[in-house]
């Protein structure tokens, strides 16, 4: 390879965009090697390599990330009971750093200076792509077509691109487009834009492609029980069988929540650029991994631990996750203390789920000393002296004794 | 009525150990008001008010206080989408302050020196009224017998309490008590103790009393429509028709939740006290609200005003509602920061309840100028030059670039 | 004025920068209107009215806002204690919303569609101005030459400037430049950049302007003691007499920290932007009046009001502030719940100042009933009782005894 | 030793409280052994020991707790820069858990079931005393005598205890009791109580007794450098020498500090048990300490990080030490954020000392990436893009143009 050619990282997708970003990448004078991340979507891995090479494409990278995926963001999020703005579990943003990761890699593996990806320029996903790229390998150019106007004044609408992937023999089989976009991983699937920019129009019953609409779902019960090491799952019992291995017990979840209906959301959120965006998602083993995960750490956890973690780590690193700042020492700081806080967190959650609902039936712990049944129980003291209580409360009351609140509230 | 006759009012329940506290305190020498508060609970209250006049109360008080509770402590935690640990929606943490608060108000009006109750010493009960108390009347004195050596080692069973109810002629009617102890008022019923401390079962099916179990509710969705405000709930529109009046919108949101099977929780939860204690909740109508509430607020929130209240206003205050310290200067500082974040909360949610799930389904706000739909949508610029976002990611990665993260990532 | 005119309000120093700017927009086609805030800062007024006249500005503003600007930004932050990264007293980043405001209020009125600054393009002020300029007038045009390559590209050293100056007729004064840039007002000095930007070398003794070196200030104590009412001071007694207006108070207490080498501090801090920046500030009355508020907050509020308002109302708007967001929904939040916190600090504090040091020597409130002297007191009870402690203990301890720290430690 | 013998340990100091309570556990049947902590305070250690043995004290520990004490809980507490309220560095909480810890290893060598104390009832340290007790030794039995009414009955006044005293052969050296009093340790050294208990009063200026008054200190600046490595001081470079040991570096700082008057606060404080309490405190080395660490963050840490730390870390670690909770699964959880942030905080801090003065006079560190001095410059651009703010600025502008602000502020 002479050294003075030009090398670039395109996360391709198979899709027209990525193929025409392909396209004129070469156009441009860049040897383009086509990297594709399977985190779990449906694909048809073959064909996309094919067109690729059609295109152009000096190389295609298809990486099977799904395990690392799980084990690297999804796993360490579900530790902390990772949500957005009390709503959003996350799915998009727990698989961009590992997918933008690989891209470095493969960067630097095969001398490219630059990386390049198809996102649009409202976005999440660019800002988290790019996040990632630089905090890895700060001196890596980007090349982000859609916010070059030398790329978005030429493809301004779809018809643009179609005539250009018509000259430049690049096979079109979606005809027509979804009136939506979907984003899919191991972990959910998203669907906004399009028609759903309306927020007060509830989406087609027929979006929704994981999950059956509880409406469908069986109408039993489904019984299933999870185990818990220091907040990570290591066991799950259900009627499909016992699960130790944590990808699979990811999967099995997934399978069981996606046939009772369990994890559809749809919001209204505020993106990293302070846009608002409306988003509906499907999220279903991990609604269910996160019930259950909270549930024992309600069990096991000391009070304070507790509220510092909710209050410190969870609202902070899920927002971090959210902006695609994972690569951060923020990150590491968060992780950090929540595996302190994970220490206990041992024991088996038993949970039903029905028709969308996910229910606890019990939880137990054999290493939970905070729980002290005798102590907890309301009908026998078990050690506890009830006058300690009025001592407590009379500490407690100074200084609210003395605060002069009455004359507010009376 | 002589000077030196000491008065006390006494939260009476009609039960058994409200009952013998009645008699005990006459034994001490008190004078005794009883006091019951009517919050939403099931009661037979002249029963009850018979009941004590027999026991020997000098007067009985029935306080219907449930508009106030709705007004005073149920709205402003749902404006900030109060929740403890997550998950507990504070039912019975709502309606203490507002029962303490007329206890002593009758306790000003009838001179008495003193105010009495019957919590046990373990739970947060106690520290809710008792705190309130205080708060409200610094110089008040609390008699809380279940915390007296000189009462708690005389009735150290349900025995002794029998056999002294025999002996002062107190009619029981309750001859075999329930397995558990619940608290019911117009927000929700709890059930704790008993059978329940094992936290490694679930609760029997027919414990639950406010709403239908999600596999018996309607097959069909029922559809509803909030709106809101300046974050309150404004009008109802149902199947049963429209509502305006925020006490009749709650009550309706409690029938249309109780018959759908909405919100029903089983947690282990940290006391006050530090102790673990496992709780099982039924919230229906506030469950709906709050679903409501926060859809809205993604609707029409700043985003950082979202999260300074969702990391401030609702954390703090959902603790310490929690912890009895509703008459607090910290509750009145919270409040105010809330109020301003909800100007902007106004518009109408649609919802759809079904079988213990509640869905959105679409929102709209005319004063919500956030979300642009034209410069929030994918599929059209609105305004917005993606340039601006090349710049952005630039400034944005520059304290990730310098922080040298990629040996800790790579 | 004909409708086609292009206006502008252009931010005007004085200096050469921004009467190249001047020029620059009227050669642009703008009509030009120069706008001076006078915050404080030593300004010969009319000559550079008569300067701004002389490049051909349509008319000159000069804008006295010092007593605004005490009033609306100064005193709600000092009643906040605000500071930044623990340091700065944020004396510019008050100053900007105040100049911001009268800018954009000057271009409602004289009809511009733009405003203008010659801010550079690495730092916080533009940030600061532009975002205030956006919340208070979202249609408005910003125009920030340093930030266009069509102005950069052409004056890209000081030559430039001194060139197109004397090409244009403008006069300068100034033959020689400080070797730092400095941003003086009625709060604060600030000097950073040029030699400055070695942050390992102290900066040279002769840079402060506004304070007296420690080590030249009087061998005496000097005494004071500053009145509060609700937070906000209210009377000043010092050995220059009495002041009970709040804009003299503030003079006053300037006066007092120039003499005695008061507030004088070198930081490296982190800028929105991400960078870094090294810069030395001197402060003098602001931080005097904190020393004495955050005292009085000492004896007259209650714990967890003051611990909730310094986690969240001090770091969050000095936050704010440092950034340029003041005009935003999370300041009135903000300041909504500091204006609760602060109904109680109301009383004297008694300071001395030597030295660049400023010391508590007693404080004073009659409306504390918080600190009740006998009740505080070790050495009598005071209608405290021992025995409440060991129950308060005794709780408290519960959830460390359960924790089985032991291993950890020991 | 007989099996039914109660063995307690005291925490004995040699003063007439302890000698009593010695003498009077050994009324109520226990076997004693005294245990002295030296944790730097100035004591005739000998004579204590004598003291303690003629009282009939089985045996006495004199342990150097010194070292110990700077390296588990002072350097811990450097390193994130622990404040409690923003003004008191905690320098009696941070030898609690230490004399506690070791007491607790006493009793468990020596086999006995009790520890004991002659802290008061009403203060902090009995409380931080115990629940450190308690967290490492859940079934330890605590007598604190001052808290048991039999005990404090009896010994209602001093006239009491210098009447028990006599009768027991305890020789009274102190005949007048200062009229405040003291704790010492080599961290810093704390006035309250007596004359102190009104705050409005300064202290008497002959009360100091570490540092010099500021005006008594030298006319010229004593300049000196720290180092650090990973947050830890490892090189203090000074006029009397440089020092790579910890323990050296800790006490030369001292040793500096005092000589120049550094570190004297009056302030009130809010207790754990919501009492008021005013304290005097001297805290000398551990002042000059804290500003050098707290400087280089300033030049080495990453925003957000310091951010979150400060908000997260510093304020908690603050609180938890205050109240005496230590060894908590919380510290832990905050110590290893802590690590992390510390990661780059190495390089070296110049300073000056002068009259109670300590003043930044330069810093630098080899690791500190995030200061660019190109890239942070204002007077070139060092790789940066203006532009890039035009983006930045647009984007942060679109939640406050959005907001409709202009209402609230014009």
């Amino acid at each position: 390879m002479p050294e003075d050619v030009k090398r670039c990282v395109l996360a391709y997708s198979g899709g027209l965009d990525t193929s025409c970003i392909l396209a004129w990448l070469i156009e441009e004078g860049w040897e383009v090697i086509c990297y594709m991340a399977n985190v779990g979507q449906e694909e048809d891995w073959e064909t996309a390599r094919q067109k690729a090479m059609g295109v152009g494409a000096k190389k295609v990278y298809i990486e099977d990330l799904r395990d690392e995926f799980i084990h690297d963001t999804v796993l360490p999020a579900a530790k902390c009971n990772a949500i957005y703005e009390n709503v959003y579990l996350l799915g998009t943003s727990l698989a961009r750093p590992i997918i933008a990761r690989r891209q470095i890699q493969i960067a630097e593996k095969e001398n490219c200076i630059a990386v390049s990806h198809g996102c649009t320029g409202k976005g999440n996903d660019q800002v988290r792509f790019e996040l990632a790229y630089y905090a890895l390998k700060p001196d890596i150019q980007v090349i982000a077509p859609w916010r070059l106007p030398v790329f978005f004044d030429r493809f301004a609408g779809r018809t643009d691109l179609l005539n250009y992937a018509a000259e430049k023999g690049i096979p079109v089989t979606q005809t027509t487009k979804k009136p939506w976009s979907m984003d899919e991983n191991i972990v959910h699937c998203s669907y906004e834009a399009g028609i759903l920019e309306d927020p007060s129009l509830a989406p087609p019953t027929d979006m929704w492609t994981l999950t059956v609409d509880p409406k469908d779902a069986p109408d039993e019960e489904e019984e299933l029980a999870v185990y818990f090491e220091k907040g990570n799952p290591c066991k799950l019992e259900c009627k499909d069988g016992e699960f130790t291995d944590v990808v699979k017990i990811f999967h099995q979840l997934n399978t069981i929540a996606r046939r009772n209906g369990v994890g559809r959301i749809d919001i209204v959120e505020n993106r990293f650029s302070g846009l608002k965006s409306r988003g509906c998602y499907e999220t279903p083993g991990l609604t269910i991994l996160r019930s259950a995960h909270m549930d024992l750490e309600g069990l096991t956890m000391e009070r304070e631990v507790r509220a510092l973690r909710d209050q410190f780590v969870t609202f902070n690193l899920s927002k971090i996750l959210y902006n695609g700042q994972y690569f951060s020492p923020c990150t590491r700081m968060l992780l950090a203390a929540n595996d302190v806080s994970q220490e206990v967190v041992n024991g088996v959650v038993k949970l039903a789920v029905y028709k969308g609902n996910v229910s606890v039936r019990g939880r137990k712990s054999d290493t939970a000393r905070l729980y002290d049944e005798k102590l907890a129980s309301m009908d026998e003291l078990g050690g506890f002296d009830p006058t300690w209580t009025s001592g407590f409360i009379q500490i407690e009351s100074i200084r609210l004794r003395n605060s002069d609140e009455g004359k507010h509230w009376l």
